[in-house]
């Protein structure tokens, strides 16, 4: 049974690209981990292909050998976590305006952002729709109760464009360098499949 | 407990690279795993050098970013398996005589080459020796038991030489890309994140 989130406790900080796989294996099981321990989740959508330019990392799907490798384990990691999950038909995508909608709900109603993050995720790997195209982020934002006029204003605004380079500029500084990224009370742990860890972080607070 | 080893089940294979965090974690651990299941395990060190060569990646901790937080993961890591570990003064380092050795021993005797390995990880992970000198990999050899003679004679051998090309171009051919890397009857599971889904496979089959 989940404790009630404690004030005094800060904030998971969960950072993703909104063309990560992982990331999507993670945004769907984060915040009910987090609650079981009493703590809440800020999640901040990234660039990995600004965060590629740092580390001089390439996207894992054009990776000889390990782009086949990561094509059937992200298909096998779906259906153990019981997550509907497609390789979508261009893979990875820019998610620069999936990004800035994101950012323009998100201080005034996390939990609408976090709904219209997870259904950007579940358009791209369960539709195979192009989430790259700002028409579809209008349309998934207006499903998850967005007005069409905000949406649509948001994704053509200065002040967003400049929220979105800070935030990647932000956690580069941090250290985040994949997705999913976690810090948990300064302690930072990479990937999917350290969500196993992050817990037991919470639970005993260190090992 | 565990069961008799199964002669009808074909062994796991295990690939790894000598100066492989990773890989020592994954070395430490897979045989009892596989023996809990009826099933034998053949090792085979690679040379991470030629496959990244193949795949474009560069070594770990050279990688911005990701290098710093994986010197802190593995310490990390070490202390949740409770393994001795220590990040070597040079990281990573060659390892093909600690190869050659290995595969001069294997064939005869397998436990006694799996020995060898473990004594290799431990002299690098554990007393910061350096395993890329013929010489460290002698007395590491006559530790465990193998004749200084045999030893010797082995890393200059260039059948072993030819030997190690053929394993690396074979895992290549594979697809392994990375260390530790495991294939279960033609299911590949590349990390020592990924051995808890190596044990459920062993376990289900599959799933």
């Amino acid at each position: 049974m989940a404790e009630p989130i404690d004030a005094y406790l800060e904030p998971i900080d969960f950072f993703f690209d909104f063309s990560s796989p992982y990331g999507y294996f993670a945004a769907a099981r984060i915040d009910s981990i987090a609650a079981r321990h009493g703590r809440s989740v800020t999640w901040r959508p990234i660039l990995l292909g600004a965060v590629f330019k740092v580390t001089g990392q390439q996207p894992l799907p054009t990776i000889p050998l390990k782009g086949d490798y990561i094509r059937h384990d992200l298909v096998r990691s779906a259906r153990l976590f019981r997550l509907p999950f497609k390789v979508p038909t261009t893979f990875p995508v820019a998610s620069t305006a999936a990004c800035r909608a994101f950012y323009s709900a998100t201080d005034a109603n996390p939990e609408l952002a976090k709904r219209f993050a997870l259904a950007v995720y579940t358009a791209y790997f369960v539709h195979d729709r192009d989430i790259s195209a700002p028409e579809v982020i209008v349309d998934v934002a207006t499903q998850v109760g967005i007005a069409r006029e905000d949406i649509t204003r948001a994704l053509n605004e200065p002040a967003l464009r400049d929220r979105l380079r800070s935030e990647v500029e932000d956690a580069i500084a941090r250290g985040v360098f994949g997705s999913p990224y976690f810090i948990v009370d300064d302690e930072a742990f990479w990937g999917s499949d350290r969500i196993d860890q992050v817990e037991r972080w919470l639970s005993s607070g260190g090992w």
